[in-house]
């Protein structure tokens, strides 16, 4: 029995380990797709997704066996449960990769913007972050985790500047509109892959010292 | 043992459709201050968050007891499972509600955009998928569970006019610019409270009908 649920345990533990390492080059690609203008790098990502989806489904019901086969209590049960989570925030993360990507291959129709805005500021900072809660799940290492936690406001103030630099563009810059929403979209997507990437840490955090923190970071 | 477990199934499913009521009402607040112009409700939007975070602790706590105490199996287990999804997204939404609530508050500084959006139509049919996702759940109903899961596409296409209308605005309209950004937010805002609409469905569809439609639902 123990045998067996300790193999299904490594096997889990290969499984979000792998997934982990897509969605990072999911989004690395994607990002790569649209600051290199890029269309064969967006068709590579718009493709990938399908292989995350069968992941996400795999590791849940892995989670769910697990579950109901051995029974596991303290620190496998919770690392049994933070997986489910972070398993799930994997996954729009690779949608939101997936998104980046189809707003590319849209801005690949018209000229760049003249104006510039900063999106690859944002785009590193919000893979750095994603980059960085993965190093947090696969060390538990709480203190990373905590750390990236922290930057998440900093991609919040990005994204604002992103939003005012469009607005301040000439009516002429601005048109045509489709463009300007593909990058507002485009910098929104970033956000939230910052914003997953904080709920990440907050599960390693959990998993590692065992303490829930969501909503009590303040600074 | 059993008597034990079943008390605590009965609690855990109190709280659960307590958060939901809670969730519910927060958004249909945040909308009608948003809508109406009210500060008041705006603020009392913001301070309800805090009963919901506690919520969702006490709920995600429960179920790991219920996990590692009772070792639940089959129904039990998914339900467990898929409460503890449901949470996450409730809490989700909530923040949501208080991002429009802040945003309102924004608003009010300024007067109201003189060119028509229809944010009112969009916020009808995000909660109105809200709603009915929180009604598939109490009712386990899987068929509006799926039919709900089919609604997120119109709520996307009303999201799209919004942008393109605030585009569309002349440039003295669009003046000033935090105004339209509040806009767009707010519109953002309504359309991931449909998309964590449609996952609380699937989990539904899950908990019901034990089957996994995430990912597959094509018209």
């Amino acid at each position: 029995m123990h045998r067996h649920f300790d193999e299904a345990l490594k096997n889990l533990k290969e499984k979000i380990l792998r997934m982990s390492g897509l969605v990072e080059e999911i989004i690395g690609t994607a990002i790569k797709a649209l600051l290199e203008r890029n269309s064969e790098l967006a068709y590579k990502v718009i493709k990938s997704d399908d292989a995350i989806n069968m992941l996400e489904i795999e590791i849940d019901d892995l989670c769910m066996k697990l579950l109901a086969l051995y029974q596991p209590t303290a620190g496998d049960l919770r690392f049994i449960t933070s997986t489910m989570k972070i398993c799930n925030d994997l996954e729009r993360i690779a949608d939101l990769g997936v998104n980046i990507a189809q707003r590319t291959l849209d801005l690949l129709k018209v000229p760049p913007l003249k104006v510039k805005i900063d999106i690859p500021k944002m785009a590193t900072a919000s893979r750095e972050m994603l980059k960085d809660s993965l190093n947090a799940f696969v060390n538990k290492d709480s203190k990373l985790a905590y750390e990236v936690c922290k930057r998440d406001d900093e991609v919040d103030k990005l994204n604002h500047e992103i939003f005012m630099a469009v607005f301040q563009c000439t009516p002429e810059d601005q048109k045509p509109v489709e463009r300007v929403i593909d990058l507002i979209l485009v910098a929104k997507n970033l956000e939230r892959i910052a914003d997953h990437s904080t709920n990440i840490c907050e599960d390693v955090i959990y998993l590692v010292d065992g303490k829930v923190i969501k909503h009590h970071i303040t600074d």
